[in-house]
């Protein structure tokens, strides 16, 4: 009996647990992950911003294991060994597999910016998501006391697409924060520091403008082609001349960092040559040392031969990138050939708040309430994708339209 | 305690049950359909067409009724008396009411045209979809016995939003139908017949083309600006110069009927002034003669004030007339005044085929596989807001994306 060990309940691994699960053959699955639930990463900012509770994007990774077949193990990876195909825990433990599917995910990057780690918050999982929420409630009650007008004051560092649907949120649930500090919505103050002009590249420049022009219209803030230098405790410093590398300081009681992502450490600490923790793989995804690993999901990089650029790191393709895996796991295990993996993205539509949105489907560019809508729907299609079927129907997430 | 009953458990009907089960109030609800399970009237050409069965685009009622505040009866409407507050059944039994929904829905409409109602199939429910399909299979059969290429030919009557969809799912199917009668997917002939020459004129020219070419492309062959004058058994008879009246006759042994519909003829047998079965509305849905009764779905006609015609009757405007009567029904519960329909169209996609649709997600146009996608995330949304929740999950319909 042949074993697979998956790595990670992100996207990535649970589509692979799903498909490997739904197949014949002689083998058994282990899936680990650290926590004993599953999140879904791209809904992270509504729980930051308080428009969702911790409960409405996650669920218990047991709902989708089916144990004639899978052991899950809830431990923590240190490192993958290769050559004895052994995974080793941080609790001295370890396990051996046959075949592995490595989806470790991603953690907060910092880009050796001095003083993010310890003076900014970082939104990488449900715990640290729900610690800005927490963080924001108390800023506010504190408010009402001392009347510091920096309490008021969020920061976003970044205006990728996870920042920007980090603001759409804020904006959303600005109320209650307002409520509770005793002040108007409108006192609250979002800020967006970003070092690049050309704010989300991968939508055109009427699409990105639908997006940020509503933000700034609700009252954010955008500080753009100002790079963060520093971040010293209550202040985000940037610079406003390349030239001179002059710097100017934005000062604010809550600093969100979103300005990127690598993969885990795990990839590093296990000796593979990872840029940003993402290791580049084979076109069939497997490791191109070892044929039995498959590297997948936020710690892998595949080519795009169309642009001849790493994919992005997505969900979507998290998914796919999952399905290929297993399927190619399969493949091996009855002594087949592997298949490359092929990507077409469906487009990609980000949510500002509740009712509006903007993205592509496939190519077509689409905005507004209706866009808003079908993000909706394709999230709750997401929920289905990685097994999570009838954890669905608790999160209350269909009741919208009327 | 206040009666309400629900006529209908399509989209209006279980929409508007789904909000009044989840509202307090002094009132017990009556929900009557002839069936025992709601059927997703938007989904019945994949029925026809074979490529789904009936268990996927169906559920029992009784799964989404609750004991406690809910009666379901399972019987055939013959009038509403509105005077006396009655509903009279066709096996004379009858039913009060303090406050009415009717949303009986809609029946296939032959415009008078001769032989319509006795050579044509007509798909408006799950067994006449069902009946289609079985219909087919007989004649692939039956071609394998006799080579009587008439066997293998499928003429559908009307190039609709519904006869659109419906070649699509025949184009999918072609090659079971091809197995059985022992011949290649091509010799399968497909026709469409329509008066019309500017096909769907819900979307532009380019959209609108992008669906008909393909349709064209897989070997579908339009009959355009070809009123239809008889149907006789195993013949379409269609004008083909209006001045002249000169008609041409195409036969086969396959005819499908779904050039337009009209709601139930039980609102002429109630003495509505109905117009194809629709009832002219107030604004807040309300019957002009009645205001404890409401008016919704495919029975219903109510002005867009933007266009200043009536709205068209879809699923999507459906449920939305179902969460309004209810909310309305609500409000007289109480005494409040009820509020306005409002509708601002969320879009419309058409599928052609599994991997292939086009239309509007608002008014912004989508098409190709990335369309699909959100079509499918659509339908299944669609599901959850009939309140068919738990039923989704049998249905299968997560797995495709691969």
């Amino acid at each position: 009996m042949k074993e697979v060990v998956i790595l990670g309940a992100g996207y990535a691994g649970l589509r692979a647990l799903h498909v490997l699960q739904g197949s014949k053959g002689d083998f058994h699955i282990t899936l680990v992950d650290k926590n004993d639930y599953h999140y879904e990463a791209t809904d992270l900012h509504e729980v930051a911003a308080g428009t969702q509770p911790r409960e409405r994007i996650s669920y218990d990774i047991a709902d989708v294991v089916r144990p004639q077949k899978t052991t899950f193990l809830q431990n923590e990876v240190a490192t993958i060994d290769r050559q004895s195909q052994r995974i080793m825990f941080t609790d001295q433990t370890s396990l051996s597999y046959d075949y592995l599917i490595v989806a470790l995910g991603f953690e907060s990057e910092s880009f050796g910016i001095p003083g993010v780690n310890e003076n900014a918050l970082e939104m990488v999982d449900v715990d640290s998501a729900e610690t800005i929420y927490h963080h924001l409630l108390k800023q506010m009650k504190e408010y009402k006391k001392t009347q510091d007008p920096d309490l008021l004051k969020i920061v976003v560092c970044g205006a990728g697409f996870t920042g920007v649907e980090l603001l759409g949120s804020l904006v959303e649930n600005r109320k209650e924060f307002a409520e509770i500090a005793g002040v108007q919505s409108e006192e609250i103050k979002l800020f967006c520091v970003e070092a690049v002009t050309r704010l989300l590249p991968m939508f055109d420049e009427n699409l990105s403008a639908y997006g940020i022009n509503n933000l700034v219209k609700w009252g954010v803030e955008f500080l753009t082609g100002k790079p963060i230098k520093e971040i010293k405790p209550g202040v985000v410093v940037y610079q406003t001349d390349a030239e001179t590398g002059a710097t100017e300081e934005l000062s604010a009681k809550t600093i969100i960092w979103t300005t990127g992502v690598s993969g885990s450490h795990v990839m590093a600490d296990s000796n593979y040559a990872a840029r940003r923790g993402r290791v580049m793989v084979n076109q069939d995804l497997s490791d191109p040392e070892h044929s039995n690993v498959f590297v997948v999901g936020d710690v892998s990089a595949v080519m795009d031969p169309a642009t001849n650029r790493p994919y992005p790191t997505t969900a979507q393709i998290a998914l796919k990138m999952g399905y290929q895996a297993a399927k190619n796991c399969l493949h091996l295990i009855k002594g087949e050939k592997t298949e490359d993996f092929h990507f077409e993205s469906l487009g990609s539509v980000a949510s500002i708040g509740n009712t509006h949105a903007f993205g592509l489907v496939g190519k077509m560019p689409v905005k507004g309430y209706p866009a808003s809508f079908v993000k909706k729907a394709i999230m709750d299609r997401s929920l289905f994708l990685t097994g999570g079927v009838k954890e669905v129907l608790a999160k209350g997430r269909f009741d919208f339209y009327h």
